[in-house]
């Protein structure tokens, strides 16, 4: 198989494969020697390429884990090569955009399926990189109407095997989920630590050091999804706009019942999310 | 000295201030007769009262704990007889209101100073109280120009002496500083946990965990606190709005170097914070 770019997801989803698949010959793309030299240090890689096609040319399964916007230069150098039977994924954290862009790229029933693996940290590079960073995590992965089944399974067997679970969603609702839990958490984060004056800050506390921690971000990274992502991300910001301003009415005339009603109601809610599918093991960001 | 009302952060202070003053007599006032034993067997008061007058008569130092809509009750049943010299506080999270309404009952160059240490836990009442709960946190303490000197002195010592870091600040200031770094945070925290739907909760992962977490809050008191403070409230509500609409025309327009520009300057904010005077023990509620 091909990871191409290896830096904390390529690395650590290679060192997770080849624990659980020991015979398995991964080869690592690259754009600088140096990374590549650390991957083959580190034990993540069995060979490593400054070009993609020529380990893609032999692989069964390509994993796509650079930024998302060379995504498509390495699918155009790749496609001409790809054998029969081949699966694509990706690990990126935006999926409409990339699903149409691989259709365009292989064809719209061609062998590209969409993943995101909701797992990360805020460290960069393979030195980081863990086999274990996705286990327990969950993996969405993003098939089409035009998807060849085959390759959504092989996609979804892949990351179950290093310890995920998958969920199935379209790529627009992908989006829409995550412009919601957390590109908009990101982007409310980021401006709250913008908000208070020099004199404001004596007063914080835990409470601030939370509601502010998604705003440690790589701010390319999140550039990124924010314009890949930018419809659904519009529609989350509209959407809570709306909501906070119907609070602020309530707090303007002093609507106490209704003040404490939306926050029971918040509580409740909160409660029900973190006892239920988001037990996951303490990481950063995904 | 008299601690009005016995929780989590009244019997917190005086398990405290026992062990730094073990001769002090601490007499407890509390509404329930059950509470108020429970004070006496983990050993946080001496005394127990259901009317704060009887022990404040005999004290130097009262502090008001109860929930902030009863401080008024509690200060007109003990104006009468307060003792020359004697300092008279509170726990409160808002203060201008408070401080307002102490100067009408006690004078406004009466024996009354704000405090707002700022420490807590999830949890409520006398059983969760801790000696330790308020060590290393700030507590911010804000005389007027009217406050008599030895008032505002005495009452920074007694934070002190339990291991608070204590600063000043007018009672406005404090409110507009709280409204932006703990109350506009929570009302934020508590929208986003209502915002996604039941299939987008899928998505949420450790990201949309730490955003919430705040809206973990007691109802009640949030109510209280969003009232007691509403016009900093709102001041903060309407320039975070304006940042987000700005932000929002940014993604809108895909004006990629502007969104990197404030991500960058978001994590560069966000480092300086959490690096410089809030490297607080992990509570989670201020």
């Amino acid at each position: 198989m091909t990871i191409v770019g290896v830096g904390l997801l390529g690395g650590s989803a290679a060192l997770a494969i080849r624990k659980v698949h020991p015979g398995v010959e991964i080869a690592g793309v690259g754009r600088r020697e140096s990374s590549l030299a650390q991957a083959r240090r580190v034990g993540a890689v069995d060979t490593v390429h400054l070009d993609a096609a020529e380990p893609a040319a032999r692989s069964d399964l390509v994993i796509l884990a650079t930024p998302v916007g060379v995504f498509e230069k390495h699918l155009r150098a790749i496609a001409p090569v790809l054998r029969r039977g081949v699966a694509v994924t990706d690990v990126g954290s935006t999926k409409a955009a990339v699903v149409r862009m691989a259709g365009r790229v292989l064809g719209r029933d061609g062998p590209f399926v969409g993943s995101h693996p909701m797992a990360g940290s805020e460290k960069k590079g393979v030195a980081f990189a863990r086999a274990d960073l996705f286990e327990a995590a969950t993996c969405i992965v993003t098939p089409t109407p035009h998807t060849p089944p085959a390759v959504a399974r092989r996609v979804e067997a892949l990351w179950r095997a290093i310890g995920m679970r998958t969920v199935r969603m379209t790529p627009a609702r992908h989006d829409r989920a995550v412009a919601r839990v957390s590109h908009l958490p990101h982007v409310l984060a980021a401006l709250l630590t913008m908000l208070p004056g020099r004199g404001d800050l004596e007063a914080a506390a835990t409470g601030f050091r939370d509601a502010t921690r998604l705003a440690g971000g790589d701010p390319e990274m999140w550039r990124d999804i924010l314009l890949t992502n930018r419809r659904a991300i519009l529609d989350a910001i509209d959407a809570f706009d709306e909501d906070l301003c119907q609070l602020r009415d309530l707090v303007d005339v002093g609507e106490a019942p209704g003040i404490e009603r939306f926050l029971a109601a918040a509580r409740k809610r909160r409660d029900a999310t973190v006892g239920g599918a988001n037990h996951e093991p303490p990481v950063t960001m995904e």
